[in-house]
């Protein structure tokens, strides 16, 4: 269990998930702490992500408060009054501005927060706190992940250091834009390192689209995803944005591949890398198409070299490659080259390969200098035995 | 079944599927007849594509020689030798131009086409040729599909009347951008009717669009997709756009519609019909994201009437609406008004609703005159089961 200088955690059961476990968690600065935020970009936005949008803009925070077991999304007023209440509650229990308490939600929509129960546990969630409570906090925000998500990082100079905690959740769902659905993406960063707030900002956002916006489950994004860093600067280490980023996309590439790895009943987490065409954006695009396909999908989870579903996917994503220049590569059997089968040894040793639990799959298209990844899970039954059932 | 005349029909087992049944089928017309063709947008395209594409740029055609068991894709100049071999055997044994018959083959990725087959059976095939075959012609290309998909429509005027027969076949792997890869949608009309070669384009283009463009199973793209309409004009009926175009969309809705139940192993047949939007463009991005969804398709597939899914899928759509004006219908059952749930009621009669095989969901986003529809199947453990297993 990591300590990050100058924040402490919470987490108590206050009766929102029905079975019981722990839902509602707590993270508080000592003093105002500089905050950053990336919030989804549906347009269909939950009622604690409009609040936190609005109240992270002043640029220092003190406190987030989370819960899973109700996204308090498609809830109108009452679910804003909700996220209002719930934070105000919790500011009240800690002599602090409501405005700096920010909320995040995970869970079924469309059914208001019961604020009430929270406003009860308040005292009771304020009283908890401690700095060697992070794991808590990390368990009190999943729902059908399989595991908590948590990664840490500590850099040093001139005998100063600092630590970055980043503790995060979700496992269906998960898609770019600043991510997924009632299994939404949540991820909070806490650090000790003094960072500048627009320099936190652009990180974060630089940080995001390199992990958490580069990874499917299954392709939706969610009313509630949010993503928030809150630096307290207390360890006296100043860090810029060329020494946070590299740390930041570090603790965040762990999560991102936490979370699909823990992709809702996948069996597989497959990293694919599209290169050879002209630009990154349209290595992007296609990479995306790969990784979200659901017949590539369901090939992963049939342990299938199925190269002409990866060839016909990447033929569909808007952008001009010719097909006989392809190479396939899964893992190191090159499947196919000059846009043919390489026979079948190679498609033997690549379905050796397909029956590991991760493994890369690369389609060069060209000679181009642009590349990019996409990190993706398989599609079997046990991700329809998830989402067919979830609300009942 | 169904005679057009000028049309005869013959179908065979030349071994080219695995398990013995009928997968090869010919069609041709007694005299040149005027054609027109609509194909997959893959940049990924078969060799029979590519052949068909520019043998139909001469306008008339005399045959159409479709297999299913091997899709003759990414198979580079061997394949195309195959495509050109195969109909130049069948070409010779009717005595007819190699260049007047257009290939099409549906099944795996990535085997050449073992034209010698075909080359052996031509004269069997050519010899089997019958005015009343349609329907086996419509049973051997077949590959994953449940049933046949055949409709037919006669329309007369001054006593003289034309018939359109449209021929189809395709279940998994349905998307527009006229269509799907292994389980690929060809789809072949022939009518009696006399049709301006320009006009029989333009009606075909445009009920692709409204129909097998605006269906999905699974979102992939295929790289055989064709659509190929006839017309042999013995009929002396002539038709122009206006006459065609509703009854060109009626037997291709058929066939789409059917293309859709038949989605690999699905339990519902669902109409997304967006509406209220600024523009037809608008709706249809809203109605495509929908029903593309995999947790709205899982939704439907575990009977739940998961309005939030719908809701936080039309908003990543890309399209600008006021959530706060949403209203949703499942069937009879206005589960959403005003973007808010309508309470248990609502909700319970769309939970019976959800239990039958065909019905409409609506999302109502606004009070603009833009609509769409698109066609969607759910996603269970059918579609796993045979998609995960295709090629072992």
């Amino acid at each position: 269990m990591v300590i990050v200088p100058g924040f402490r955690f919470s987490a108590i059961s206050a009766g929102i998930r029905k079975d019981g476990r722990i839902d509602t968690a707590l993270a508080v600065a000592d003093a105002n702490a500089t905050v950053a935020g990336v919030f989804t970009r549906n347009l269909v936005r939950a009622a604690p992500v409009t609040l936190a949008m609005d109240r992270v803009r002043s640029g220092t925070a003190r406190a987030v408060l989370a819960n899973s077991g109700c996204a308090n999304a498609c809830t109108g007023q009452p679910g804003f009054s909700a996220a209002e209440s719930s934070t105000g509650a919790v500011a009240g229990a800690l002599g602090i501005d409501p405005q700096s308490v920010l909320p995040a939600s995970t869970g079924v929509i469309g059914v208001v927060l019961p604020a009430a129960r929270i406003v009860d546990a308040s005292q009771a969630l304020v009283q908890g706190l401690s700095a060697d409570k992070s794991d808590e906090f990390a368990r009190a925000i999943l729902t059908t992940d399989r595991w908590p998500k948590v990664a840490s990082k500590t850099l040093s100079r001139a005998g100063k250091s600092a630590t970055l905690l980043a503790i995060g959740k979700g496992a269906g769902m998960i898609h770019p834009d600043v991510g997924p659905p009632h299994a939404t993406m949540l991820v909070f960063i806490f650090t000790d390192a003094e960072v500048e707030q627009g320099e936190l900002q652009a990180a974060l956002e630089q940080a995001s689209d390199d992990t958490f916006n580069s990874c499917t489950v299954d392709g939706d994004t969610s009313t509630n995803d949010t993503v928030l860093a809150f630096a307290s600067g207390v360890s006296g280490l100043k860090l810029d944005r060329a020494e946070l980023q590299p740390a930041l996309f570090e603790v965040c590439d762990v999560l991102a591949r936490s979370m699909v790895k823990d992709g809702e009943g996948s069996e597989h987490m497959v990293e694919i890398r599209v290169s050879g065409l002209p630009d990154a954006g349209s290595a992007r695009s296609v990479a995306r198409t790969v990784a979200t396909s659901l017949l590539v999908k369901t090939a992963i989870f049939g342990r299938d070299a199925n190269w002409g579903r990866l060839l016909a996917a990447a033929g569909r994503a808007g952008v001009a490659f010719d097909p006989n220049l392809a190479a396939i590569r899964i893992g190191d059997a090159e499947i196919v080259k000059h846009g043919l089968s390489t026979g079948p040894a190679a498609e033997a040793r690549a379905s050796e390969i397909l029956r590991t639990p991760e493994f890369t799959i690369e389609l060069s298209l060209g000679s181009g200098p642009g590349s990019a990844r996409y990190l993706t899970s398989d599609i079997g039954h046990g991700y329809i035995d998830v989402n067919a059932s979830y609300r009942s």
